[in-house]
């Protein structure tokens, strides 16, 4: 892909690396001097250190052939100017990050496709690394159901248990499913069967429709957090 | 809880919101005037406009009690300061937001909880919604596999089979799982059987034990992101 | 009307002048205190020290009831935020100032009515100016013609002529029509027959199909600026 | 002509855009480095660095020999200074950009060309954009009368009728005269006689002795702004 | 006297001083919060804090009954208009400072009163004060004439004379006179006569048709400054 | 002589042209590049680009062999640290200016010879300009006595007599002495004798044991100053 | 005491704390605001936000019935003019920071006490932490001479020995001598006597007339500091 | 020794003198370009202009075999990031400045050396300065006990007697020991005897074993700080 980078910020320079190293072509426009050049000498593309709300510096930037922009600068004025002129300038995947949520919409009305606040997602992590520390990562399906990992911890009423049995024993409800087991660090998670004993330390990826509730994972040994 | 969060910027502020949003007890502890007087005009919390690096000032945020504290200023080293203060203080539960990622280790070295570069996640979210725009959401399981939504294309080899045919004409691998199923914006997910007949429009929630490679979702009708 | 400004500066603080004067009720956005202080002070009118791309505060300003949007802001970007935000709270009449010239289309495929280019048009006044002192004031209609004020010159041709004569004389071209005669300070124009006598020192309004080159000035007496 | 520009900014630059297009010998005086690089690089003129109150600088700029000065920095004590400095090397035409009304009288006692109160200029046609927006363009001639630009609503009294019908019909007032008609974005207006039939969507130059009252505009078919 | 002073910076401080101690009613403009502030604090006077580039400023500060105004701003530009618009609001006595010499002539021509070049004032005083130390003020007369104070050296040819001596022997030359004579720090001068004798330490007043020469100073006992 | 100038400001500058175009060698010390610069381009001098508080800079300014020392800049802490190096590094003529008048006696019990209070200095001749506008120009002789330079109103007592007369109808005092008349803008001022007649218009020096107080002011006609 | 410390900055605070706390009444000069109120909360002591090169502000902090003024500001010059002007106002004692090493002379001069290069003083301790980490402190004594504290390390040579006896093996040269012994953390070091046995682990205070040399030091059993 | 020393400000410069001085190889690291060219030029060392909390910076500093690294900058915060970050480059000796009391703790709990209080020393110096003029140097030894350098005062009762002689007369107590005595700035200090005579004038090193209290010190004659 040909992919134009607005913004060589914190956001946008680690998605320059990403782009740069899965061997797409990048443009990055940066209206900072220093960054700019940080960014000139860390990554393989092309930099532009100019402003990237005139047309001029986007089709300077190649936009008439580009497969996809991304606007990243911390201005949600800014991302929408750029992707204005994006539209204007035909490129046909305009992604933009939005900081204010009531700009959410706003967006969405001009067809450009969003990264739903960043901070929010990076908050809602923060979070639940205190409220519930034994979820390592999770997201969200719909409005309830969630997909998370956790930990079997050492006097989990399922640990030392086969599914089997635990299905059986009722531990597990019927909206709960145990999509993979990572045991000892291994690379490839095991993909669990009735068979399959569940062991204290284990690090499952559970689904849940009804979410990350204490109930569905009081099972796994982490009772700590029923606030 | 009793949560302390050092920094209402712009992590510290949904941070924040979802804390007080759940009921919890929280002190926010902000240097900068303007932002501790917003923080303190939009949530139900104690604001201290004040220096967190100074022991006096997390003792006045009630460190003795806390069950945890929150770091999520944009300084690293202030963040450390403020981590290795509060271990000091005997908070029970410490996180931190850490920007450089040259920096994860040495918060690993003192005990501290980190939250993983948000930036690069938010990079990487923006990457995939051009790279691969079918895939809605992803996590990582592990060094390869992922769980990720992924929405069913019109011409999608898998639309208008069950989950068995598919099975039979060998359409889904043996390390692919179709987790669940959203259809028609219902609130609850259809948790899949042998039976369930995927539709085109359907939002699936996929397990891949090697990732979201171009031959495990092809079959849900995605070709253009080849790259 | 209801009308809401946004940026009380240059443009705004005149705008405001203008609008409460004719007996409008009006608000004020302004976002810098000093400017939204004075603002209040001279004009009687409500001024919300705020920031305009925020939904809160176009609702606020009682948007939902607003007749018309002006926004005046010395940037192009914040100006189309703020008008994607009034246009999604359905404010039936939209206007902004744009800045850089590129940008004008932006505006006008979303559906903003524009002000073209202020400083262009002061510019081309001060010009006229310098190039053809004795044009007072003008107004472009199409591509070429214009309608413009113009004194008459001591040794005009024109000068103790009536129109019929000026006429006969093929003094006045055909595409050249002289639509109103300003005479020692009156109020009102005199509107020109065949018998009426122009005078050196009339102030005439003209209109020229093809402009006010030399060939048609010349006439009124100013021969000075054929550069 | 040989002309000085003094400020390169918002005024200054399209003013310097206009008359080296106009073939003129333009020197620009501008102190920001910045943007004096930038006019040097866009422009095919002079462009000096430098503070234009200085004696030194004017003469190093050609004041001896231009033709005329035109001032317009956003300082109106920077312009008077320029001004007198300018009377005092004899420039024959000099003209400056006036930002607060109070200081016009100032401006015109030292003898100076004044463009009066861009800003206002600028805010009257926002103004009338919301308040008549049938009104394309317009000009005051002295203090009541007016000739507009308006087009023909698709309801309006007059579209359909010749211009002698709508006078029989007493449609449009003594002191009315319809100037010219552009239609279907012809480069070329049309002058209209007692034959030309005007229709709904042509877009009318207007002169009228009262101004654009409602009374007036209304034959043109726009009832909506009777505020 | 009613005095306006414009400016309470390094002049316009000791200038309020003056002229409150000398019992005259004072109003001072300044546009700077804190100047303002300490001025109101130190002296008996009314202090404006405000832009006195307005006409209504002036008013306020009562330009209308002022005996004068004087304007010490340190910009040449902000003195030249505060200075036309006295003169507008017929402030009868109007002086003020001027920084760059080549701006005088400007200030001179719209009939304004200057102190001509302060800094270059001090500076020739410092110079002397190298240059000729022996000599402690001094002021000239026309283009050559200067009026000096001296101190007597030890060795002066003059010390020990009566003046009549000193002029019989031609030590004075005919241009020279010596006007007064301070001793022993004595409140009053001696006005000299014939048979007053200059003595080693005295401090006289003299005026020299040619300037402050070596030729002349000689006689005082300074040879050191022949340069 | 070898003159160090530290400072190339409002005063020091004047004083370099000054004691340039007097033909000494100057080196200047000027800590602001842009100053540095500046006075390196205009005047025949070397220019230290340095801070001269260090002993460094001033012996590389050649303060072992320069004549004397000027410190204009305007901190007077920094003046007094420069002079106390200066008088380490034996200068054998070291003189300062000194902003605040408290600090007189500071610079006075060092031993430096200082410029009394610039800015008052100034401060007196603009009070006078508008308290005495007849006086043109003055000095103090001890602490009442003046000599001042003032010119003969066209209705004064003493025009159009001879100074005889003048002393015998009693118009001139005892302390008071006409020292010399500049008449018709000549070069040299004549020295009056008891046969000069005083003519209106003419310039005169005078020295007053009692200062230019109205009594003795009010013979040369100037009256309007009663205050 | 009756103390000034003038400057509330890093060395001026735990000078307050030390000053207040043994007792002394103390005032603080601090220009400020922001450390002013600091100190103010912090210290019972007067604290006067205002410059201290006012005369008036010493005489405000009591300069003329004060023992002594300490000055801490990190400017050497504003220190000089603190300094001088508390000598004229007869303060008794005088004590400075002096922060460039050049300027300890100048101070000198005048009759300032001084405190020797502070930064300087850190450095060396710094610098000895890690080239001789055994030496827990040091002073110099004269040019070479030095006392110091030691560890005794496992293997030194002294360990386990008496004085008595180290010195009949010529363990102590003539030029050293053993001043105190701390042993176990015990609040009062011993002195030791001939029968006094070292053991591995005190802490000696040890005098060497040539230094902290290898020479004396290895004794101590530290060796690994030969560089 | 191999030594990095991160910050050239006020108390890295001198370290860096120090160290280059003692023949190290030193490699500084400051982040200020101007501080970083300053110490390039004047100290015999490789100075890396970058940001000493990167691991990568810290390698280039060769971090791998440095002997030592000394955090000297004057932030808390930065010092213990860069000496975790030295701690994983397992860089042997790591020491650090600690400006705020309360984080010695911190610093001491990684296991980092610090230097304590450096502006708490330098304060103490000062405070007695003025408290006991008479000490001119001293060091804690434990908690009481003190080394300090004392003059010998004209009338002290000491003066003129042998130290036998003193013992004798119980003018020195048990816990005091007189360890060096320095007299007419000889270079090497006299190792006392009983039969050694004290001097008015002699600067003694004094041990006591319960500090420099006025008990101990007014035998070497000052009395004036009994406070």
């Amino acid at each position: 892909m040909y992919v134009i980078v607005v913004g060589a910020g914190d956001i946008g320079t680690p998605l320059v690396d990403l782009a740069t190293d899965s061997g797409n072509e990048v443009v990055v426009i940066e209206r900072d001097e220093e960054r700019a050049e940080r960014a000139s000498r860390q990554y393989d593309c092309l930099v532009l250190n100019d402003d990237a709300t005139s047309k001029e510096t986007l089709q300077d930037a190649g936009a008439d052939r580009a497969d996809a922009l991304i606007s990243t600068t911390d201005q949600d004025a800014t991302n929408i100017m750029v992707c204005l002129l994006a539209q204007e300038l035909s490129v046909p995947n305009i992604v933009s990050v939005v900081h204010n949520p009531e700009h959410m919409n706003v967006f969405e009305q001009i067809g450009v496709n969003t990264m739903q606040n960043p901070q929010s997602l990076i908050a809602e992590y923060l979070y639940r690394a205190v409220s519930r520390p034994s979820i390592v990562d999770f997201m969200h399906i719909g409005e309830e159901a969630e997909v998370f990992e956790i930990t079997v911890g050492p006097d989990a009423p399922i640990a030392g248990k086969t599914l089997r049995e635990a299905d059986e024993e009722d531990l597990i409800g019927g909206q709960t499913l145990i999509v993979a087991v990572e045991r000892n660090g291994a690379d490839t998670p095991i993909t669990p069967r009735g068979t399959t004993r569940i062991e204290a330390g284990d690090l499952l990826t559970v689904y849940s429709g009804v979410g990350a509730t204490p109930e569905v994972t009081d099972v796994f040994g982490h009772t700590e957090d029923h606030d």
